[in-house]
């Protein structure tokens, strides 16, 4: 349920620092001790095998050739691990290891306990054998219990020695969701659209809700929209802190149009699944907010939205628990250039105004980060920064007690954004966030006192042993340790070619747009190679980073001799507002002269081959790749749109609307107008398969010249051996294009042998 | 809604002869000076045209170069022109000239009378133009109207200067069906599954049927199975001859699943559109036949099947009037192997048992011919010949009082099958048919004594002037003269090849299978050729035969030097019923394996090239393709699969049952079973594609290599564009797998220069 179809393949190379960030000591001085080396052996081994195969040709891997294949990317050793470590409490952590089970570690005493094993099977009393899905696991807070995932339907009868979840009414019931609380064995699971309670696993649950209806209304989970689009997440619903409370959202989809899903294989009969899926234009689903208390008599407490937004079509974009009783919301316009984040008491529904913003496109599910009175809250906001346009800094909002207004203060700035406030450390004054301070392709590890002339520190930035450039990290609930997670580092072997993606990345246009090339291992540049341009991610993503990736693009760079590279253009988060709003009103246009741009710049290079220049675009990419097509002659060779989007009025509302606003009759801007007459390959998925259609009507009409592989049946995510024959069918296809025409040589040798 | 997707384009060269049948004298002698030139030159141009094009490579046509073009094929002067010719009255034919006006020919004057031009234009009173569909037009038999079908959503408010059809209480209503009666201006139409009379276009219409629902009780029109695979019309109503009555079925659908078809493109959200479709062992539509007197006051009487069909599921497979108040009704088990032919009285619902048929396949639908006072009648029946198993001949069964048998008397015998009995003249004796005498490629008219000792002559085998060698032919009411339809002839240009055809029939295997081989036009035994093996047509159908086709293999054969062959294999029709039968309770064996015969014959030609041979199926013929790559290793290069069946169980009942019985669970012989691991290309448009889905998740697991096209939204016929992009994608396809390897010849030229 990713905004676009396919998940990145072993997207991670990971390491994970618990770093103890101290009490009021210089935290630079602190951390290096402590460095935990389990953890850090854990994730970087992958690492450095993948690109020492990647980037240099000489060194064999053990019975395979050094040239990377679409097979090697599904290889156990090749998947790159996530841990998926994260805290219980202040002093430990539970992570999987590389062998599949799941450990937990104290930090303090160094001690590590197997908390799952990796094959946890059950025989059930028909004898069938139930293989747990230990991939989705869930530990109680009491470390009592787990909850696993598995398809209950293909059981007949069932009995476990684990404790099993079923909604009491129901036979052969399937949840849609299960899930811990925040004390002892405390959890809620969702049935039919409604919320059922336990207070422990062996106590009879409660249902919280009633009004479900499946497909119509939701209590506590996303409907399609506010999964895709909104929340970016299926769960819409919110413990408190002691598991007291739980806020959930209501969804009511009833006049909202649906879409259908046809599932072809598989049984007699093609089923088709209907859902509620609103798009431009259309009626969307209504939101409403409730707070629910679990201990002694069950009441339900809604939270309204401010009064401008009561009367008109709105979004709650963004709820967090602020302390046991309050909760604070963002409520956003239909329109999306309008938000206000409240602080609301559960125990009232009184909700305070806090802060409005009518910027279009700020971050509008961030989540502020409160002190524990509730009186002091951190947000990053779009800040100017003299010349170069406004980026997203930390604003301190302190409440005053007169007026409904804050006080603000700005801790941060600079041609930079920070991208996430990780904690407020009271008791030290610290603020710990993420940002792109040196690089916007990278993220450190900050932190800035909220006192004084605000001094900042990268915490991260001389770990000299892992050389590693983009960090994420999880705090731990005192403030007092960060568990750091790299998805990248620099690599030694990379400093050969490094040299190019500086060149590279130098200004060009005029707007300083970066751009990556990956360089096969062997290059000259007396030889000529054929380049793939790769158009990825949509408006506010990020292509060009340091984060590690392996797709199925480095086969051509390893085995082909082909140049990737990928631009951020105009559209693009993390490079300031002003690159990102350039799209406002206008998608298709500027961000498509950018990429063509790239090209055009790329061809100045002696030894790319203007003769065969390749692009792909996936989703919203798959769009640009389509418009570039439109507005290019033969400057491209050969081209894949996969599950493109060709006509936005058929997106999702929330999606089109928040770039284009309401669609109005016959919006020019709303339509791709594909009139391509040479367009080699097309891939698509089931689900929007809707542009597919409209585009190859549109191809078959102008007599293109064009291929296409579908995947029948598959969601957002395909399956491993669909994305295997995926991969295949994409470098076989970019190989076969981009290929070296090999002339005839002269005939020296039969000269010579004359 | 023809079995399958695709109608052969452009498959007839007609010509049309009313020939004058004398009364009494010898056929041969009469219609000789009678042959009308007008209607001759009418249809013979573009046969001869196109001939010399394809095969004589010298010959220019004007502005355009010798080779065919798949663009040639959609031009208006390639497109073979059918007159649809049909007699009015004993003296008078309505046909369509080529330049699309209606035209009355009176046989006896020579006259001729424009009924309807051939743009029809009227303007509603908003204004709108609306451009009827002259292709689809019905004269009334007075012939004083003309029924148009045009698009009535389409106009908001409709006046014209034509009488409109429309159902009273309904408002923008869709008719599914409108028809002219045998008299006057009486006319029936269908809206809602409900037949509507009028008896004439001015007076009110009168409801004849109430139980109509939409998907589900079908009054007078076929649902998806009778039309498919029963009646091969959506037609459901026949009048009797002097209009009084009409016999119509009630099929009703109400425990028949329903399929989807999915619409994606034309608005915002897909369509699916549902409709009942019984699958190979589901629940199968229940069938009733009423006769309603439309004269006086309206009765409706039921004819009831036979005692032993009663009470087991059963078809209605023909109903024919055969007097004012007598119908003869074929009904049907639902397995197929046994059927009952009965004759009616309408006006007490009484019916006689006529003939039994135990025979699994013999033609079910085939329309017997009755005497004036339904005491005698003509059928085809299999009748054993010698060691050569069963042929289709006439039997005359004549009704004998006392008991309930007939007599039966053979009429004809020998190793050739009565395609088509055609008329009863009784004052002369004569039956007038159609046969495959002489070989099973040809269809000429014969007539046959029905006193003596049966003589029987040829009427159209010396037609010198035409050299016709594939006739259809339509009596005129009073059975004095026929009008002939020449579907293929022998073109001298032909006369080069024809010496490699008949080779190639010569007897393989030991089935003496009939092999048609085309040729390029400058073919050379001492070259080498690439072969496209095309794999054509159901059981009971026939490939292989003198009916002119000119389809987009054509172009392969006349502008890329390929050879392209068709076989009928075992299971093919017109060869005897023991061809026909070995496919019995076996589909996808036999045929496959001659199939794959017919290509090692070939193979033993020095002139073709065994590295170069390609397949191409559609349908049942797409069926046969896989089957033929599962069983084969490297003998195919590439292969295309147009909407092609995998699972029999999927397949409409009536078809999959009558050749494999009632599916058993797990029936092995239901399923393809795919195991392909190299497959180039598959085609599909949106009607059963849930075979394709089927097929590619299955390619896609075994990591298998193809490509595909679909034309979404498209029904069982593709539209003007989309076959020609289908064209276009199949003879570049094939023409790229085909080609000859160029391998660099020895540099003869550079030694010979020094």
């Amino acid at each position: 349920y990713a905004a676009y179809n396919e998940p990145h393949h072993a997207a991670q190379g990971e390491m994970l620092k618990p770093v103890d960030l101290g009490a009021g000591a210089p935290p630079e001085r602190n951390w290096k001790g402590i460095v935990i080396a389990l953890l850090v052996i854990l994730g970087v081994c992958s690492l450095i095998t993948l690109s020492v195969i990647l980037l240099t040709p000489g060194t064999e891997l053990a019975g395979s050739d050094s040239k990377l294949t679409v097979e090697d990317l599904f290889k156990p050793e090749f998947v790159v691990h996530d841990p998926e470590a994260k805290w219980i409490n202040d002093s430990e952590v539970i992570y999987r290891n590389r062998d599949g089970h799941v450990i937990k570690f104290n930090i303090l005493t160094n001690e590590t306990d197997i908390v799952l094993t990796n094959t946890t099977t059950y025989i059930t009393q028909t004898d069938m054998s139930v293989n747990f899905n230990v991939a989705k696991y869930s530990v109680s807070p009491d470390l009592k219990y787990v909850l696993f995932a598995y398809d209950v339907k293909q059981v007949s009868s069932s009995y476990f020695p684990v404790w099993e979840l079923d909604p009491p009414e129901v036979l052969n019931s399937v949840l849609q969701y299960a899930e811990w609380g925040v004390q002892g064995q405390q959890l809620i699971y969702i049935f039919e659209n409604n919320i059922y309670y336990q207070s422990d696993v062996k106590s009879n649950s409660l249902r919280l809700t009633s009004s479900g209806k499946e497909g119509v209304i939701f209590n506590g989970i996303a409907d399609w929209l506010y999964e895709e689009e909104i929340l970016q997440s299926h769960v819409a619903h919110w413990w408190s802190p002691d598991g007291e409370r739980l806020a959930f959202l209501v969804l009511n989809d009833t006049l909202v149009p649906n879409m259908a899903l046809p599932r072809f294989t598989g049984s007699s009969y093609p089923k088709g699944k209907q859902y509620p899926y609103p798009k431009a234009g259309q009626p969307n689903p209504t939101v409403k907010l409730y707070v629910v208390n679990l201990y002694g008599p069950t009441h339900t407490q809604e939270l309204t939205p401010p009064d401008s937004l009561k009367i008109r079509e709105h979004y709650v974009a963004m709820v967090k628990w602020i302390s046991k009783t309050k909760t604070t919301v963002r409520w956003m316009s239909r329109a999306q250039n309008v938000s206000i984040l409240t602080v609301c008491d559960t125990t009232t529904g009184a909700c305070r105004h806090e802060e409005t913003s009518e910027l279009w496109l700020s971050k509008q599910n961030q989540e502020p980060v409160f002190s524990r009175d509730g009186s002091r809250f951190f947000l990053t906001v779009p800040v100017k920064q003299g010349g170069r346009g406004e980026f997203h800094h930390i604003a301190m909002f302190t409440t005053q007690f007169r007026a409904d207004q804050n006080e603000v203060r700005h801790l941060t700035s600079g041609n930079w954004e920070v991208t996430k406030i990780l904690a407020y450390d009271e008791s030290n004054d610290n603020i710990y966030f993420l940002s792109t301070e040196g690089s916007p392709r990278r993220r450190q590890l900050f932190s800035v006192k909220t006192v004084g002339l605000f001094p900042r520190h990268c915490l991260t930035c001389e770990l000299n042993k892992a050389h590693c450039l983009f960090f994420n990290a999880e705090i731990n609930p005192s403030n007092q340790h960060i568990l750091l997670h790299c998805k990248g580092k620099l690599v030694a072997k990379l400093d050969a070619n490094s040299d190019k993606l500086v060149i590279a990345n130098g200004c060009f246009l005029c707007s300083d747009l970066p751009l990556k090339i990956s360089y096969p291992p062997d290059f000259s540049e007396s030889r000529h190679y054929g380049l793939l341009l790769v158009v990825d991610g949509s408006p506010g993503g990020q292509a060009v980073s340091d984060r590690f990736i392996l797709d199925w693009d480095s086969v051509l760079v390893s085995s082909d001799n082909i140049i990737v590279a990928r631009l951020d253009g105009r559209g693009s988060g993390f490079l300031g507002q002003r690159v990102l709003h350039e799209v406002h009103q206008r998608l298709g246009t500027v961000e498509v002269q950018d990429q063509i741009s790239a090209v055009e710049y790329m061809l100045t290079f002696p030894y790319i081959d203007r003769t065969r220049i390749g692009v792909f675009g996936r989703g919203y990419g798959a769009y640009i790749t389509l418009m570039m097509l439109k507005s290019t002659d033969s400057l491209l060779k050969c081209s894949v749109a996969m599950s493109p989007v060709t006509d936005w009025k058929l997106y999702a509302s929330a999606f089109s609307e928040r770039y284009l606003g309401m669609p109005l009759r016959d919006d020019s801007r709303y339509q791709v107008g594909i009139l391509l007459t040479h367009f080699p390959m097309l891939l698509s998925a089931n689900v929007h398969f809707q542009h597919t259609a409209e585009l190859i009507k549109n191809l078959v009409k102008v007599g293109a010249n064009y291929s296409m592989q579908i995947y029948p049946d598959e969601g957002h995510f395909l399956s491993q051996r669909s994305r295997l024959h995926l991969f295949a069918s994409l470098t076989s296809f970019y190989r076969e294009c981009l290929k070296e025409e090999i002339l005839p040589l002269p005939d020296d040798d039969e000269e010579e042998e004359e």
